[in-house]
Order: C-alpha cells, then sequence, then structure tokens
C-alpha cells in the first residue's frame, strides 16, 4: 500500500454516500503566502481519489486558538466526518497542533498517532519526535498528519483503509466486526 | 503463547497467595439480556488458568459514571489486585471505557495497552482503532481488553506474563530486576 | 549502535557550541546514602561522549514535589537544552517520575518514551510495565530513561541521534528537514 495512492476499502460501496472530509494546513510561512503549501493539496487529492467528499480545505498560522476554532467549527456547525491536519506537530516553538486537538477533542485516539510512529519508526528514527495525536469530537475523527508530503502520503496509505471503518462505527453505518456487532448506532444518534 | 490459555508465570509458586482479579463487561445490549457475554467468562477462565482468584464479574452497560463508581468500589473497598474491563474502547458514540478508566487512576501505564496494540497490528490494521488504556489506582491496576473474546484471549496470552510482574513491584512482594531490586515495598504499603 | 556508546550525530560539529545536558536520579535509597547511584554517572558519561556539556546532576528521593521543582529550575533558571531522568517510572506505589515529568511540561513527546518501550520489547515483554513519558518545558527537552545502567545504555543508543535533531529544531540551529525546512527559529526565540 506504501506509495500508493489508491487505498480504496469496502467502505465505499456504491450504495453508501461518501464520507464528508476537511484538511487544515498548519503553517506560518504559508499562511503569509510566502512558501506553497503542496501537503494539503495532496492530501485532498488522496482524499477524493479514495472516494471522500472534501468540503473543506483551510491554511492556518500556527496559532492553537485559530486551529481550536477552526476544529470546532468543521465539527459542530458543518459535521465533517473526519478533519485532518498536517504540520505544526514537531519541536518547534510554533508547533501546537496536538494541543490544540487535544482540547476539542471528547475522546482520544492515541492508536492511530501510534500506528503512524510505529510505521515510520521502521523508516527514520526522526519518527519518535512526532507529537502527532488524533480523537473524536461528537462525530467528527480528528487526525493529525505530518508536515511533509511524502510523509503525508505513505502515512495516509497506512491509516486510511482502517479509519474508513472507524468512521462507519463512529456513525453507526457499519457494524462492529471487532467486538461482535454490538452496537447499531444510526447516523447523528443524538450526543 | 499466542492462543494458548496456560500463560502461568513464576510469580504463583506455592508459597504465595494468588492475586485477586474483577472482570466487568461492558455492553449495552449484554446488561439488558439481548445478548450473551462471552468475553467476561472466557477472561475469567483464563484468569483462574493462570492462579488468579476472580473474586467478582460484572455486567455493566456503557455508562461512564457507573463504570467509573465500579470500578472505584472494586479498587478501594475490596482491594482487589487486577480489573479486566473487556468492551467499551472502540469508536462508537457510547464507547467511554478508556475515559472512565482515566478518570479513576492516579497514574496511568501506558505501555501496557501500547504493546497489545503493536501486536494486534501485526495481525490487522484496524487495532489502531483501539482506545484501550491501563493505569494503576492505588494498590489495584486496571486493564481495558478488547470487546471481542478472540482479542481477549490474545491479548492475555501476550500481557500476563508482565503483568505478573508488575503486579509483584505494585505490592511489595516481587524484587525490581529491571531497576536493581531497589524498592522493598510490603503489601499494603501506606498511600 | 545498540551497545555502542559512541552515538554521535551530525549535530554536533566543530562550528556549534555543544548542547547542555542534566541527569536526575531519583532513588530514595541512593537519596540516602544507602544505595550507590550508577545510572546518573553512565549517562553522564554516554552523554560526554557524544559531545554534550553536563552541566548537573541531581540525585533525589522518589519525592513528586522535589522532582518537579528540580525540573522547573533545570529548565527556567538553568536553561539546559535537554534533562534526562533515570528511576522512578515503574509500578512501585513510589514511583512518580512521569506524573512529575507531565506536570511540569508545556507539551508532551509521546514518540520518544513509544519508541523506547517498542525497542525494549523486543528484548523483554516487560518493556510494557514502563511508565515512562517525555516533554517540553519551555525551550528545554525532558526525556525519562529506565532505571537500570543497562537499560540506559541500550535506550540512549536507540534515541540519541534522533534526540540531537530534536534539540536543533526546539533551539532553532537545525532545519526542519522532516517538514520541507519551513520553520527557522533563532535560539531562544520569545515563547
Amino acid at each position: 500500500m506504501k506509495g500508493d495512492t489508491d487505498m480504496s476499502d469496502t467502505h465505499h460501496d456504491g450504495a453508501r454516500r461518501a464520507f464528508t472530509a476537511a484538511v487544515v494546513t498548519l503553517s506560518d510561512k504559508g499562511s503569509r503566502g510566502e512558501r506553497e503549501d503542496r501537503s494539503g493539496p495532496l492530501i485532498r487529492s488522496i482524499l477524493e481519489e479514495n472516494g471522500y467528499e472534501v468540503v473543506e480545505t483551510l491554511l492556518l498560522p500556527d496559532e492553537r486558538d485559530q486551529l481550536e476554532d477552526a476544529l470546532r467549527r468543521l465539527a459542530d456547525e458543518r459535521q465533517v466526518n473526519i478533519v485532518f491536519t498536517t504540520g505544526g506537530t514537531g519541536f518547534s516553538p510554533r508547533d501546537v497542533t496536538p494541543e490544540a486537538t487535544a482540547a476539542v477533542c471528547d475522546r482520544m485516539a492515541p492508536g492511530i498517532a501510534e500506528a503512524m510512529r510505529y510505521y515510520s519508526l521502521q523508516l527514520t528514527p526522526r519518527a519518535m519526535l512526532s507529537r502527532q495525536t488524533a480523537g473524536i469530537r461528537k462525530s467528527t475523527l480528528i487526525v493529525n498528519l505530518p508536515g511533509s508530503p511524502k510523509a503525508c502520503r505513505e502515512d495516509l496509505g497506512f491509516i486510511l483503509p482502517a479509519l474508513g471503518h472507524g468512521l462507519g462505527i463512529l456513525l453507526g453505518v457499519d457494524g462492529e466486526c471487532g467486538s461482535d456487532g454490538e452496537h447499531g448506532y444510526h447516523h447523528h444518534h443524538g450526543h
């Protein structure tokens, strides 16, 4: 799957509507027009190839309050199914994407970022410096991707099939095979 | 060790009393009698085969307050050495087992859930969706297992030997080989 | 790299001043003079072999307040680039190093401890019991190492090269290759 942008999974058959997605790029220079954002458009393109409907893309500076506001609006008002961030997860003093993500989430999903680091650690020991996280706000899954386009592509190839299943459970459109299909919630089940 | 329910470790020799354990199944349908709980009885059986004394099993709905109350009672009043939960660690809106666990723990033990996810990730990428956690409340270790009986059996096979050592340290009945045997606390050392 | 104490990386060339480091050993018996601290001196020696300037070493009892005070002073007043702790990360009731570390950090770096556990899990399943963590306070990276000298040596061999890069980013002396060299902060950039 690595390096391959066709990561279609069985969750997007003809009978089911596409999951909606938003992509938020965190970049001080990008937001000032001093640097081209290559990761955001790449993520959008990979998501669309995999059947997601990308309803919004944003380019924000590395400001925690601004990112938190955007994530809350995307989850609560736009009600997108999944938000991917790119950038702001490293050691630079301005990197605050994980902190903003954790602040708006009701429930964390630590295994997603762990899996990306575990996967990347096979490629480079610097993967241990990634501070990426992931979590759920209401009915929206928020996942931090790395900043570089190459790492975004690699990580999406690794996580996208499983995320599709997770979204199905979160939105009540998939049975929970892993736990004996116990839950059968419908989309927008009140919470 | 995988698929083998005999995971006895050296910590249960004749001279030492058995560790006490409780098993809590989280299942809305199970608690309403609409679904048979297969994971709880399986965990009990595996624990007993490995020399644990299972002093209580519970079947609760996916309600955070109810689970927190049960965990506090099992730790503070019954003073069981280890509590295993099963269920409620996924993406369904009702899954709140990790949040209840973290809320009652004094100290987290993130490596236990990481190890289970790392192990399961070799079997299926969906393992990254597990939100399992583990931690310590006073003298009680609390560990979230997955919901499915098959995954419970696999994960227990992987973690039970190490957990026995951890309990020995927590209760002061084992030396800390890993850190030069520095600590020598006795059982129910005040805290 | 395993078992080899020469872990020099390209970040310490002649033109750049050495990173400063402090080493804090947590040990009740050590602090009472009842046990020799072997891990602290070993860590100091490995760091010096790798070009770090070790400006302070401490031997403290397993007391959370005392450790938090020491970490704050080392970060805010001494402004050391990196603090390594050793000890206090296990299951003993007195082990509170991860809690003290998290309490003083502004931003956590979970991948560093994950990587050490992942690495150690190949050697022993007991690695899952490690509660080690790592994080950033202002311009100082704080990393919990295990208690045993052998494990300290192994873990440093695994993490030190990547940490050097992380420190370069944190202090603004390295470009962020991983995210396209976007950030160019200077040392002691205000935050």
